[in-house]
């Protein structure tokens, strides 16, 4: 019988190309891990997780789960990731659960936050972690605008692919904007996400901020199911996958 | 007459082999501000720095002063070096300042910030802004032995330099130690700092949170004017120059 293991998963994704391995695709955060469990476990790992992030985009809380029938305790796992994944790749637990635990079939919920630095001085330090726009950005406004993206709704409108083969009706629980100083964060909270969808959200929560979409049209944007009514795909280096739900 | 521009910068020492051009050293910090300003006035503009720091330390309160003939707004000179620096490198003011402001030989007061990642779960995202240590330090520990660094000393034995032609008696007038979560910050105040002497007081200081130097010790470890006595030398990536007080 093959143990299913859980990894909870932090990553800088500056310098890869998202999470999912794909054909040829080299340099990912799922080859990067797959890499050093295979060496420590001899087995041919494949590792499943809660969803993709794409290129450039990071995860404080990503999930995966692989099996194995290695009887390595979960310790021990912990520790040989942490000694041979690169330093921009943390695991933060490994855990033994039920054989029926599946990171992307059985995700209840998804929490991503999206980060911009909005000051006319620089971010140095945070540069790849945060978007920096000059042009100061209405609050109030936003928190109007993403009340509408609230509930249930279809969000083809907010999604970068054309054909999407399943549903694109998806359930946003929560949308959190606050600003401390120069930094503002976008907490979305939903039962899942489509492709580009919090990141085409940010874009027109931020075009709502700069007085170019009133928040009173993103209701009428959403229901046209039309990409192009939408704001911008906002820029991957803002966006952080914060926690799954399972 | 020329006029005497003072400058405030922020940088991610990380790429960068210290402030200080000298030689053949390539890709300092000063060397890229220089190339900018070059290009902006014509002139060939020599940059005084408040003093040195070292390859992969940052800060966020560099002073700096040039002269020029130029008589471009100072708004216009901050405009232009936000366009043409390279994105870890950014400039908080620029000012005109009285003839007689020398960054260097002005310079009252500096405070020097150095920040400890203490837990056993990597730090991803500020692992170029921090000191990675797993090994819990007791902090009342470390705030008993700085009180000993306090005051007028000689700090001979807290410098990497061996032969030192000038004095090295300094004054600390502050040091004070934060933890918040894993995060410890340790800040420095004084009238001036030797070389590497911030980072080996603070490898000190985490060798007293260790358990491995008694704080007591650390009031005779100085007197002694021994660099073989004193921590060991912090790595880079921890420090960073936050103000300098004229």
């Amino acid at each position: 019988m093959k143990r299913n293991i859980k990894l909870i998963i932090a990553y800088d994704g500056t310098r890869y190309n998202g999470w999912q391995k794909q054909g040829n695709t080299k340099n990912t955060i799922q080859g990067k891990l797959e890499e050093v469990l295979c060496r420590l476990t001899g087995e041919s790992i494949e590792l499943q997780g809660s969803g993709r992030t794409d290129a450039g985009v990071h995860a404080r809380g990503q999930t995966a789960n692989f099996h194995t029938v290695s009887d390595i305790k979960t310790e021990h796992i912990k520790e040989y990731m942490e000694n041979y994944l690169p330093k921009d790749i943390a695991v933060y637990s490994v855990e033994e659960v039920p054989q029926r635990f599946h990171a992307r079939l059985l995700a209840k919920e998804k929490i991503y936050s999206y980060t911009i630095w909005n000051s006319s001085t620089p971010n140095v330090f945070e540069r790849k972690y945060v978007y920096q726009l000059k042009e100061p950005l209405n609050i109030e406004e936003m928190k109007k605008g993403a009340c509408y993206l609230l509930g249930e709704h279809d969000f083809k409108g907010f999604c970068s692919l054309k054909k999407y083969k399943k549903s694109t009706i998806r359930t946003i629980y929560d949308i959190t904007i606050q600003k401390e100083g120069s930094r503002i964060v976008i907490r979305y909270r939903g039962n899942g996400f489509l492709y580009h969808m919090v990141r085409i959200m940010t874009g027109t929560l931020i075009e709502t901020g700069l007085g170019r979409k009133p928040s009173g049209e993103i209701g009428s944007v959403l229901e046209s199911l039309n990409r192009d009514k939408a704001g911008f795909t906002a820029p991957p280096q803002g966006l952080c996958l914060e926690q799954v739900l399972y």
